[in-house]
């Protein structure tokens, strides 16, 4: 288990991570309804000797550029020891339809590396985990620029020594039991129900150590 | 893992189990916010290939004469493979302050016998949970009569051959870290915050088997 | 142009034709803001002189076994002249992730017939509506599900001589323009937007011989 | 038509142009639920291949002298290709019962050409629609003075070159048909129900060379 | 003056009435706010010696039709002295657009006169108000339907020797001062403002022998 | 009639005045439920020809100090023809159980003086209202504090040569025939409901010369 | 102290009593907030070892002819060993401006009498408090009927030995410090303030031998 | 009885005070639903002579640092001649399993004997309050730290010859007869329901010379 005593985890995105939580950052009741608080409710209980805290300061529709404007108060006055990012389908989104989608991944990959840059200093431990897309069809013109997506991620994850949670595979791992849109929250393929969003809880607590007899 | 391909899983209660489920009966993303929408959430996203159903029906105040009444309705139609019954923080509360409270325990338990006896039969299996206070101090006047209904439902398990959930030893098992108080929404001692109910879901999933690999 | 003076025209189905519609039937303002508000407004704009009713009677989440208990109040006892249906979604949508969905098509088709036959002698014209999927990846298994369903729609057009509307050959006529998803409202493929509606809106009226011209 | 790929449409004008559209302008979803909402819908779904954006700066209770007062912000800064204005009810609703009438007519003359010299050089082109009055009797104090708006608006679109839209023309074609108050939302004889907008939308874009079959 | 100590005047129609009167009849604080209320204020300001009762029940889109179903309820049952009917603006309104309108009026006026006959032996006095139209123009197609019904209800005035209020007169008698469009709320040319119900209820007041002295 | 063509007459005072008038001020529509609606749309109804223009700037609450604080944009800025003023009923109510209420009459003249004194020489008339109580015992501690209002109220009239409108009497002359406390809204005795709005308003209007044929 | 160890306290009357109380009935903390809950406060705060049971069945706007109606259910169905009633002040206001009020005082006694011989022999203690206006002067019209019946709960509480709570006369020994009307919420002179209730309370726990000290 | 005719008595604290007071300040029926407006009611109920002013300036959520930075706005300038002050519960809540507890007692001690020094010489008398916790067992680790704010606040009362209520003492009192959890409002052990409240005006009265007589 990579979290210790008293370590704060700061967990930051778009509106797959905001779900609800209070302002002007979450914590304990006030994680909003989505993987943040399912992963605050396992560390507690499963370690409560850890004492961990927990912060939200995800952002309904968020994209790259919106984070970068609240670094200051939403990220780094809040001197997290962890930090966990999670972000890109708003870049994404935004680009269906417009040719110049491709300038834009590297648009973001380029600010996504120079907040990690600018924070990483300061963490014991940064994770990064992928977007991506309640689809399995890989061809789906969404899906492909979410993937294109993750794979800027992992790259940033090894060059910077981070924690790597590959949320896409963690879905595509279940793809063969569920039909992946039945996952999300009003079909729309994006925002999880409750079932997706542990998916993601899963995911991200496997990447840090997280044992269920809380060794 | 004790549940199998396609079963269905019944939760029933009083309003540590509602937390504000659907109705007539909740399911998927109508569960409410408890400890039920978390057993859901967790046995969809470490067992898709189950494809276990989870439906609630706890009702807030709910004492065993209120669950008695609406038996037919909100238990045997729905036909369930695996049932689960938390409930008795209400018989007792009612009892603070009462001289015949002895007399109400026997009638909590005999309640609670007819009613397993009637459903028995039908299921694949059943799994009692005891009702819980959050206070560690054993004399507590209220905790001691939450223990004694603990005691009752242990005994009806054993005799009855009932996967057996021990909510209070769960909560004590985290008491040297966590001020137990501090656990419940609004610090009622009675109903759980987040990380709570999380405890309530682990000691559930412990019980029927549940491995966080999946297995 | 097939409709004639005086017509009234009925439109039923699900969500999709639903859209807000009034309560017991939507008429002229009340309609609600989907293809049949738009089918109205066109056709009164542009064919004045016709004085042509328009009713809604969709209701959200109708399966076709929804429609048949409300066939007496929401479309005989409103003795139209044409009558339009579009159903099949909330049937197919349900089957995901059952084996039992070849069988249920055939249930489909089955019901959909028998409400044909019944009112059929009694209109002018019937005009049968395919339902949908904002996705153009055949091979997704709910389109696959949708395109048999449209199979069906279509083969009980021919036999019963109706008015056909390929609402997905409509939609797949724009997919190489817009990424589909993208018509629909919160991108969950089914519930279209503005524009969405629009395009069902035309392949409607083209299919009753509708002419911008009025003529 | 007119319109070319990517043009950027701007729509403008009071009340009957706002339609509850969304702040600070309203695009796609948020163009409000009278004609430029249909306008776009009709644009997208017949000519997807366009990628025409629709924007609407509408604001109820308008005159000249409150767009003068937005027109920085609400026009200029949104650097639209093409400009739709329609304004002059609230110009002429104030003036009833006043002697100052035609003095006033000749200042909404005059702000309107002011705005109007002041964009035209930017603009690919400039669309100018009458106000109207939902009354056939051209007698009628308030409609005769929206006539002599309709008269100054036809002068300018000379004047300037402009696409000419003479809404109280497509409205008295259909007044043999229909009673034309009946086309106003609450009988008000300004605010047009879903089939009143439609008649402005068809209107509208029959000026721009709008072709049902998209061509 | 033609009422007298302790009377009950009751004065019923559609919303003109109406006016968000209390349920199940309207009575002192509850009787809306349009001319009942006037009237009641005016007669218990001028004359508080007569203690005269005003109840209302009017009932907003009531026809003659509507008016028949309730008249037991509405009318019989609250045994009034006095009794004002002023209905026919819904009966005329949806004829709009109808060939069979002269057929309705014929209904109309065997409608008024069925309730007219039944009530008026147990009456003191009864009182009939025309219907009208704010439009001055007589050769409007609404305007043309109400003077028709207004010449029904002044011919069954004089029959049946009830007080008759042409209160289309009264307000043809403003309309060389005041557009009479403008005395309606919202424009409709048929809910007046507070002035528009002053006009009805000064006819009102006059017709019943009224004093403004209260002589 | 004192009142001439095209006048404008601003009525303020405090709640009695008020009645849920819009903001920034009243007109038409928006001049609130109470006499100074009842005024306007008898002086419309009975005088169209004058067009005359009633305002409202009544502020719930107030007493001559907050009514001075907000004279600028209140009164003077509104630039009236008339001016009616009725004020005191607060200034006397925080009085009761204060040894020093005395001395606040004074206070409360010096500052209605004032107000007079800055805006008479613009004004083609000034109307001063009394405030009253809905008592008819003289000896009544509230009563005696408001009738010693009247008295300063009408001191100021013959000073400043204003119309005067005596409401308590006003109120007294029907006192024989109603127990007073019944005019009141809820019983409080100050608020009047319907028919005591009308007795102010018409003691207002006798006083500026009306007459119910509209001479 | 006329209560004993585990009596119930039912206290009943209309607007004064109900002041919000639960439904069916009002216990704990669902007395409403009026001297209801002030003498339940009391009760147990001061004499915590008497366990008293205090329910409130106030009902607003009822005379004795509705608590006549609900007396079952709402009375004799709840067995208390205690009874408190005060009513009246709904007969005596309903009177006001009808020559038939002296008749109805004999109604009201005859009913109330008649209440009382059906419940007196079931009861520990029957407690009987007058109904009061706010208001020193006893010509007042509504005053003088209030004391009436005073007098007649008066000789009631004597024929029947009940517990006499004149209520009138603690509010008349505050009125040469306080102006009555002062102690009603809004000023009518009916329901009391905070205070106000507290005068009550203090009154009704004077009757039956409440100590301060608790002894 | 320590306070005296036309005192002003400011009650301030935490949310136990504050019981949803009016702003800035509540006052008379602003009081909140807690202690403070009991304490009023009982003043000017038996007191009625002393004219004895009220003010609530309690703020939900507040410790010792929030109630320093509003001193001047909530306490100076309302120039009390008493002053009351309960305070402690949020400073010690917020300490719960952080290892820093008794430095912050020593915090706590010391905001408050500052904000003491600045107020005490322009007061008539200081009162202050215990905080509690409704629980009996002193092992409790929250009552614990409780009863050491209790210690520190009787320090502080002695040192500066305040009035001291122990309010701790004041529910111990009773806690043989009742389960203390059970006299708050949602069982959390805090905030107090009426008959708590009134253990606390009762602790506050007697502390300052009440008598039941009011003499």
């Amino acid at each position: 288990m990579k979290l210790q005593l008293n370590d704060t985890l700061l967990i930051t995105g778009d509106s797959i991570t905001d779900c609800g939580r209070d302002r002007p950052f979450g914590e304990s009741g006030g994680l909003g309804n989505g993987y943040a608080s399912q992963v605050f409710a396992l560390l507690k209980a499963v370690y409560p000797q850890l004492h961990i805290r927990v912060l939200n300061t995800g952002v309904g529709g968020d994209t790259t550029l919106e984070l970068e404007e609240r670094w200051e108060t939403d990220v780094k006055n809040l001197k997290p020891d962890w930090l966990s990012i999670m972000i890109g389908t708003n870049d994404v989104w935004r680009q269906i339809g417009k040719p110049e989608a491709e300038q834009s991944l590297t648009a973001y990959e380029n600010r996504l590396r120079k907040l990690i840059e600018d924070i990483k200093p300061s963490l014991k431990g940064l994770i990064l985990m992928t977007p991506y897309l309640l689809e399995s069809n890989k061809n789906d013109r969404m899906r492909s620029l979410m993937d294109q997506c993750g794979v800027i991620v992992k790259k940033l994850a090894e060059e910077y020594d981070a924690v790597f949670v590959d949320t896409q595979a963690a879905f595509d791992a279940v793809a063969s039991d569920i039909y992946l849109a039945e996952l999300s929250f009003n079909w729309d393929r994006v925002h999880p129900d409750g079932a997706g969003h542990m998916v993601l809880a899963r995911a991200f607590l496997n990447a840090i150590g997280f044992n269920w007899e809380g060794k």
